[in-house]
C-alpha cells in the first residue's frame, strides 16, 4: 500500500516543484483527471454562478485562470480550485445589501470582491498569516458549513418549483400555480432521482457490469453531466423555454476578455469586510480539503503558500470577469479519483473549459433552471452534518451548542452574523472552561513518589502541610475562583502552617493572577502562614524570577512535590516565620 | 495587632447583619466617621457633578439615599458610595451624544441612565453574575482608569483659565485672555498649591505639632472643605462673581423631591448600553475597593450582594433626581480613617449632607467653579498610574500593551471604545499565548523518577521510545502547533516506534483537539508507530473514555511517565502493531 516516494510528486518548500520534477509517468493521469473533471465541473460551476445570483457563463469564466494561479502556486498536488456552494452564497448574501441581484453593478461587484479577496489572501500568505485560520474551531466550521448548506437549500426551492420566488403563503401558492409548474416540479424530481440513484447505488450496479471499483466510482460522479445533456435535450427537443419553462437564456459564445478595473475608495471599503470574511472561508475550507487530501497520500501542505495560491486563483478569477473561488470538496474528489497527479491536472481542465466555451457554450442557453438546482441540491445536501452535531454534543455540551448555535446564526442571522458569532462563541466557551479551574488538595499516595487528589484517592497528608495542585493557567478569568478555592482548602484545613502550591499544570500565570498571588500571600503572611511552589515550569518561572513575589513573598521553590513534601513535613517550625521580615 | 474577632462587625451572607448585630462600642465611630466623611463629601460631590455636566446640586442629591441603599444590601464595613470621577466621565461621555449638556434633557438622560444601570446591577446581582468582572483583567482596569483619569485632567484645564472651552490656538487664547482670567488662574493656583502641600506635607506638620498620627492624617484629608470655604469667602468678599469669576450661580435650598418617571422604549434603547458599561465599570471599582478594605479587616466581600447593593445605591440616587454612583476610593479611604465600624457611618453622613442641604447651601451658589476644577485635579491625578504600566511592561510586554492600549483607546476613541479595546485585547492575548504552545521531549533525569525537557536538562532517552510532554490545554487555537510540534520531533527521533505523550499540564482538550489527535494517531499507525499517553487528569480522562480516539487508537494510558517510561523501554516490540485492528 506504501507508494514509491520517488514516484510521489513533491509538494513542499520549492515553487512550481511538481513542474520542475515532472515526470512522463504522472502525465496520463494528469490528462486523464483533467478532462473527467472539467466535465464533472462544468454543470456544477453554472449551478454556482446561478446561485451567487450571476448569469451562468461567469461559473465557467470562473473556472479557467483560477486553475492556472493555483498551479503556480499551490502545494496540494490534487485539489481543484473554482466556484464551490459556500462561497458562491456569501457572494449573494454580502453583496446583496449593495446592489440589486442581476444588475451590471452586481456583477462588477462580484468581480471586485472576488480581486480583493484574492488581493487580501496574497497579502495574508506574504506576511505568513497562514495561523489565522486557527481561530476557527471545528464547531464553528462545521456548525457553518451546515447553516450555509440549509441556506442553500433554501434558496433552490423556487427554481424546483419553477417560479421566480418562494410564495408567502400556501394559498398563494395554489393561486399562482399553472400547469407548467408542475412540468417543472416533475423534470426536478426526475433528475433529483436519477442523481441521488447515481450517488448511493450506481455505482455497485456498474461494478457487478464488470467496471474496476474505481472506474466505476468515477463513472457515477460524472452523472450530473448527463442529467444535464438529457435536460438539454428535452428542453431543445420540446422548446419547453416557449412554453414557459425558465431556462438559462442567452449565453455568449468565446473565452471571456482579459479585464482590470479598480473600484472606488468607498466601494472598496464597502467591499472590505465582505472580502475578509469570503477570504477567511475560502482559506480554512481549501486548507482543510488539501490536508485531507494530502493526508492519504503522505504529502504535506504549506499553509501560507496555500494562500498565496488561493490569492492568485482570486485575483485571476476576476481578471476574467469571473466571481471568488476556492478549494472544492466534490471537484477535488473526482480529480484524486480520476488520477491526478499533479496540478497539471488543473490546467487540463481550464484547456478543456477554454475549448467548450468556444465551441459549444451556447447551447446551454436551453438548459432548464430546474436542473442546475437539482446539481446544487444533490452537491449541498451531503454538507449538512449532523453526525458532527452528535459528536460534538456527545462530547462536550458546549461545543455542541457552539456548533448549533454556529448554523442557527446563519440562517437567522447571515452569513457574516453566523461568524461572528460562532467564532465569539468558541473564545468564550475557552475562556468559560478556563474560568472554573479544577483546583485540588492533594495527598501522597502510600509508599509511592506521586501525589493525587485527596478527593479521588486514598493518600496520605500532614496536619500542618496543604498542598494544592492548580490545574489551570492562572489568568485574568479564573484569579477570582483559584483565590477562592485556596481560602475554602485552608478553612478546610484550619491546622495549615505550610501552603505547598503544586504549579505543574500551569503554564502561564498573568499579571492579574500574579497580583491574586501576591495579595493572597501577603493575607497568609498575617496569618503567619508560609507559602511555597513545586513543580514550577521553566517558562513561568523565568517570567517570574524578577518579581517581588517570589523575591519577598514565597518560601522555596521545589523541584518536586515529592521533596517539597519531605522537606515541609519534617521541618521543626521555628517560633518566627522564616525568611521574610515582619 | 489581631483585633479580637468578637468585635468586629460581621460581613458575610446575613442581609442586615451589621445592624442585627450592632454594638453600642461601635457607635462614636460611625458618628465621627459619618460626620467627617460628609464634610469630605460636599465639595467632591459638587465637582464630580460639575465633571458629568450636571448642576453642583444633583451631586449632593446623589450623595442622599445611595448610602442608605448600600447599607440594605452592602458587605463591606466601612466602603463609602456616592458620585465619583470616572463614572461621572462616563455619564458625560455617553451622554453627550444623546443630549445637548446643561439641557432639561441631558439632566433627565442622567438620571435614567442611574435608574437603568441600578435596575441592571440589581438584576445581575439577582441572577448571581458576580463573576462577569472577573473578564476585566487589570492591565484594562488600571489603563482603563488611567486613560479616564487623563482626560478628566483635560477636561478641567478650561475651568482652570476661566474658559468655557479650550482656546483653539496659542494665539486665540491669546487674543481671549483677560485680567479676570489671569485672576481665575491665579486663584486656580493657589488653591492647587494648598491642595498639594496638604495631601504631602500637612499631615508630618500636624504631627510635629502634636496631633496623633491619624488625626493629622484625617485632619489633611479634609483640606478640600477649607480650600473652598476660603473659595467661598473671596468670592463672596470681593463680589468676584459679578467681576466675572465663574461661579456655580443659583443653587436651590432644600431635599430633592422624591420623583420617579420612567423613560419611553427608544430611550431606554439608547441608555442600555451606556448602562450596562458604567455597570461593569462601577462593579469593578466597587468590588475592588470593598475588597481592599476588607483585607485589611480580615473581613470578606460577597460579590453577588455588592452587586444587589450598588443596584440599590444607583437606583436610590436616580430616585432623588441623582446620577450614577459607585464605591469612591478616597471617601472610603476617609471613612476608614475616621473610624467607621458599619454602613451606619453612611448613613450619618446622609444625614449630615440632608442638613447642609436643608440650610447653608444656597450659599455655594457664590462658589468659584476653578476651586471644584482643582478639587477634583488632585483627586484624579493620582489615578494616572504610571507605576502599573511600567510593571506590566516589565512582567509581560503584550500585558503592557495591553494596559497602554487601553489607555490610548480612552483618549481617542472614548470610554466606550477603550474597554472594547481593553476587553478584546486580553482576550485575544490570552488565545496568543495559548496558541503558542511549550512542546518538550523529555527523558529521565538519571538515577531518578523524574523527567525533564531534553533541551534543558542532562537526561536519559530511549531510541524507540518518544516521549513528549505537552504544556498547554489542546484547542482550537494550537492544534495545529502542537501537531506540527509532534511531527517534528518525529523526524528530529526518526527511530521513534512508541510515541508517548505526557498530559500532565493539559487540562481540557476540545472537540477541534481531539479529532487533531485522532487524526495525527491514524497517520503514525500507517507509520507502524504506536501511540500512548501518561498522566492523563482525572476531569481530562472523564471527557475521552467514551471517545473512539482512546478506545481504538490509544495504546496503553500509563499514570505516571515513570511507569510508561519502564513499560515501554523493556517490551520486546511484536512485528504486529499490539491490540489495534489493521
Amino acid at each position: 500500500m506504501r507508494d514509491n516516494p520517488r514516484l510521489q510528486p513533491p509538494g513542499g518548500e520549492e515553487l512550481l516543484a511538481w513542474l520542475r520534477h515532472y515526470r512522463l509517468a504522472w502525465l496520463s493521469g494528469d490528462l486523464v483527471a483533467g478532462l473527467v473533471t472539467a466535465v464533472m465541473i462544468i454543470p456544477q460551476s453554472m449551478a454556482y454562478a446561478m446561485l451567487a445570483g450571476l448569469p451562468v457563463q461567469i461559473g465557467l469564466y470562473a473556472s479557467l485562470l483560477p486553475l492556472l494561479g493555483y498551479a503556480l502556486f499551490g502545494t496540494s498536488m490534487s485539489m481543484s480550485v473554482g466556484p464551490v456552494a459556500v462561497t458562491a452564497l456569501m457572494t449573494a448574501a454580502l453583496l446583496a445589501p449593495l446592489a440589486t441581484i442581476g444588475s451590471e453593478h452586481y456583477l462588477q461587484l462580484a468581480i471586485w470582491l472576488a480581486l480583493l479577496s484574492g488581493a487580501l489572501l496574497f497579502v495574508l500568505g506574504l506576511l505568513r498569516m497562514g495561523f489565522l485560520a486557527n481561530f476557527l474551531s471545528h464547531p464553528v466550521i462545521s456548525g457553518f458549513i451546515s447553516g450555509a448548506s440549509i441556506l442553500i437549500v433554501l434558496s433552490q426551492l423556487p427554481h424546483m418549483l419553477g417560479l421566480a420566488s418562494l410564495p408567502a403563503s400556501p394559498a398563494q401558492l395554489l393561486a399562482e400555480w399553472q400547469p407548467v409548474n408542475s412540468l417543472v416540479l416533475g423534470m426536478g424530481l426526475l433528475a433529483l432521482g436519477g442523481l441521488l440513484y447515481a450517488r448511493s447505488l450506481l455505482a455497485g450496479h456498474l461494478q457487478r457490469l464488470g467496471l474496476s471499483a474505481s472506474a466505476a466510482r468515477l463513472l457515477a460522479r460524472l452523472a450530473p453531466i448527463l442529467v444535464v445533456l438529457l435536460g438539454l435535450l428535452v428542453t431543445i427537443g420540446w422548446d419547453l423555454g416557449a412554453r414557459g419553462v425558465p431556462v438559462v437564456g442567452s449565453l455568449p459564445a468565446g473565452l471571456p476578455s482579459l479585464v482590470w478595473s479598480t473600484p472606488d475608495i468607498s466601494t472598496l471599503r464597502a467591499l472590505l469586510l465582505p472580502a475578509a470574511l469570503i477570504s477567511l472561508v475560502s482559506f480554512v475550507e481549501s486548507v482543510s480539503i488539501a490536508q485531507s487530501l494530502a493526508r492519504r497520500k503522505r504529502q504535506s501542505i504549506d499553509p501560507d503558500r496555500e494562500l498565496l495560491a488561493l490569492g492568485t486563483a482570486n485575483v485571476g478569477s476576476a481578471l476574467t470577469g469571473g466571481f471568488a473561488v476556492c478549494g472544492g470538496f466534490s471537484r477535488s474528489g473526482v480529480n484524486v479519483e480520476a488520477g491526478a497527479n499533479t496540478p497539471l491536472a488543473g490546467v487540463v481542465s481550464m484547456l478543456v473549459i477554454g475549448l467548450i466555451l468556444l465551441t459549444i457554450a451556447p447551447l446551454f442557453a436551453w438548459l432548464p433552471l430546474v436542473v442546475l438546482a437539482v446539481v446544487i441540491l444533490v452537491a449541498v445536501t451531503p454538507l449538512i452534518d449532523v453526525a458532527s452535531l452528535r459528536r460534538a454534543w456527545r462530547y462536550d455540551r458546549r461545543e455542541g451548542l457552539t456548533l448549533a448555535c454556529t448554523a442557527a446564526g446563519v440562517l437567522l442571522l447571515g452569513v457574516e452574523g453566523g461568524i461572528v458569532l460562532g467564532v465569539g462563541l468558541s473564545i468564550v466557551t475557552q475562556l468559560w472552561r478556563g474560568s472554573r479551574p479544577h483546583v485540588a488538595v492533594v495527598g501522597r499516595v502510600p509508599g509511592t513518589h506521586y501525589f493525587r487528589n485527596t478527593q479521588r484517592h486514598l493518600v496520605e497528608t500532614e496536619p500542618q502541610l496543604l498542598a494544592i495542585r492548580i490545574d489551570e493557567n492562572i489568568f485574568f478569568a479564573n484569579t477570582k475562583a483559584i483565590e477562592r478555592a485556596i481560602l475554602q482548602a485552608l478553612r478546610d484545613y484550619p491546622d495549615t502552617r505550610e501552603l505547598l502550591l503544586i504549579l505543574s499544570a500551569v503554564n502561564h500565570i498573568d499579571s492579574t493572577g500574579l497580583d491574586m498571588l501576591s495579595e493572597l500571600s501577603e493575607g497568609l503572611r498575617e496569618k503567619d502562614i508560609n507559602i511555597h511552589l513545586a513543580e514550577v515550569k521553566g517558562p513561568v518561572m523565568d517570567q517570574l524570577e524578577d518579581t517581588d513575589w517570589i523575591e519577598q513573598q514565597v518560601g522555596e521553590v521545589f523541584p518536586s512535590t515529592y521533596i517539597a513534601f519531605n522537606t515541609l513535613s519534617e521541618v521543626k517550625r521555628p517560633s518566627d516565620p522564616p525568611p521574610q521580615t515582619a
